[in-house]
């Protein structure tokens, strides 16, 4: 399993991000076909005494790199790599890695 | 579902990371009860053309806050957080955040 990680930096303008990412971000992103999973959340810092460096982190999940590079090959796949860097206005660190799994997860 | 995202960064000894990480880190993290799940990654850039900032990315998920709290205040989850200074020589940020489930997950 391959999961790919999309660390979003503090937007200038929350609100803005939140609603480029719901109205067209996120939409396009749920028409890839073949994912094996897709999350999403608003982090913290742990000890809340420092802000997190990220505002939104995006995890997705692929049988395999042949998956992933298939995805990113189609339409869709491009689509949503093209606009990234549209909702990624505080930046955007991607990266992408063969996971060990200690513990089953289900998230269904 | 909440989620914890642990991204260390690079480390000067790779080896020395691995070692530390696989003989008492991870184990530590393994004597958690209560985890919904644990997974990690060493992930590169997507498009390969730069280092990944981080050198590995562990996940771990959690019922709600108040699992992950109580996670966290007992013996074994103090003992986790204690020895995150010794594996983590690269530095590490720790975010947690509310999981949005887009698409079901089964990593199981």
């Amino acid at each position: 399993m391959i999961q790919l990680t999309v660390l979003y930096g503090q937007p200038q303008d929350p609100a803005a991000f939140d609603r480029y990412y719901r109205e067209v971000h996120a939409p396009l992103a749920k028409k890839l076909s073949g994912l094996k999973g897709y999350t999403s959340n608003k982090p913290t810092s742990l000890n809340q005494q420092e802000p997190s460096p990220y505002y939104l982190i995006d995890t997705l999940y692929f049988e395999n790199r042949e998956a992933l590079q298939a995805i990113f090959q189609s339409p869709e796949g491009q689509a949503v790599a093209a606009d990234l860097p549209n909702v990624a206005t505080g930046g955007a660190t991607v990266v992408v890695g063969e996971i060990e799994v200690y513990d089953p997860v289900a998230l269904s």
